[in-house]
């Protein structure tokens, strides 16, 4: 009766981009909506972070919580606390890249909460980053640790299929953010060694050229252009390590790749 | 001799991914770039930017260049006045998905200028925003405006291709930043259909159901699923509009879709 106070909006669940390396990798958007957040997470179990979050927590003036597996996929935690307040979950890269977010975003939504998406860059802009086409990359695979019993060779099948149709091959490898367990390049490598053994497809053997990416979007990052035999034989440094198998290069590619990787 | 002062850091050229839709979408590592450059230029015929600038120079307290098609392949303007001082180039979505930015980085490299490339969401974050699987999708594929005489069927191929392999495609709609006209998700469809005509091959036809996403990462961003032959009645409103032709769902996707688009 005659308050003229503002109607109050309702409370947020923003899922934001952290970007891939450092603080400062976050948009202004994000920014706005953390600064703007009763309580900020991050989600940590599907990812690390590049670096300490002393100076993020600095400039937004508050505590970023960490939100493990269990947080993620066993409560209903940050989702009821969206429903009184506004709550922003950081992920690393891009969020709903995993299903993960996808399915916060659904159970926010059940509740009745807002959910706004701020998206980043991600591992998936790597694509262009090595002078191959963006188009000709077919369906990016995931190496995932072996182990003494269980030896899945579908990644490698996978590659072989995308080098038939003549496209080049995104690997992410496994990330056992619980153990601290980051797959190197060189675990990546030996694996798919592996695998062409145990499945007999002759594709990738120690001759053939592929891309290491380390620390993407990182000031370390660093990315090499060499025979499988070769890269073996030296480190690659801090995770996060990916690579690309690439298919034939056409004649633009080569010129590209020749230029970048001198 | 006994001069003190520090050395001067050597120019850089900057490849500022300007992100999906407005200028909060830059990250706070670009808006560093692009404060300390002398010159900023918005890359302006592979994409276009979905708000006007006003807000961005004011923040900035600077002018943005538009640099078209001649500037950026036919001169080395940019290049030259980065090896005199910090220039900054923004590029809607993201630097170096699209080859011409590699052109300029390998160009700035050879004159001895180095650059640093400042990541960003593209079109390319949709592939997890819709219930999808990121993994379960094939090559990315444009679709280019067709013509009376010229009617180029290797999209329609390559979404086939995908399919068969179980993959969902991501289309890219042709632009034509000169002519001011952008392929609106009806004309594409209208299209796809003429190359499922003109190809005989009847994997896509009115009752296929696909996505549409329009206006990705802006406020107005909306995301339809339906079938093709209800999408045609439609309008899709402005620019920039793309569209997602799913292989089968599994289970999950199924379940995430359903839930997202009920």
């Amino acid at each position: 009766m005659g308050d003229k106070s503002p109607i109050p909006k309702p409370p947020m669940l923003y899922l934001v981009g952290f970007g891939l390396h450092s603080y400062k990798d976050i948009t202004l958007r994000g920014l706005e909506a953390v600064k703007g957040s009763a309580t900020v997470y991050l989600e940590s179990y599907t990812s690390i972070h590049g670096e300490s979050l002393d100076a993020f927590e600095k400039l937004i003036g508050k505590k970023v919580h960490l939100a493990d597996r269990a947080m993620m996929e066993q409560t209903d935690k940050i989702v009821d606390e969206s429903c009184r307040e506004n709550v922003s979950l950081l992920v690393v890269g891009t969020p709903l890249f995993a299903t993960t977010h996808s399915d916060i975003m659904i159970r926010a939504k059940e509740k009745g909460v807002d959910v706004e998406v701020i998206h980043n860059a991600s591992i998936i802009n790597v694509l262009g980053c090595c002078g191959l086409y963006s188009y000709s990359f077919g369906r990016v695979v995931s190496i995932p640790y072996f182990t003494e019993r269980w030896k899945p060779t579908s990644f490698y099948d996978n590659i072989v299929r995308n080098h038939q149709s003549n496209l080049h091959t995104l690997c992410l490898l496994d990330i056992r953010t619980d153990e601290d367990r980051f797959m190197s390049v060189n675990e990546a490598v030996d694996q798919i060694l592996e695998a062409a053994a145990i499945t007999g497809s002759p594709l990738i053997n120690e001759d053939t050229r592929i891309f290491t990416v380390c620390r993407f979007g990182s000031p370390s990052e660093e990315i090499v252009y060499g025979k499988i035999g070769d890269l073996k034989l030296r480190s690659f440094g801090d995770p996060l390590h990916s690579l690309i198998v690439p298919a034939e290069l056409d004649r633009v590619e080569a010129e590209l790749v020749g230029s970048l990787f001198k």
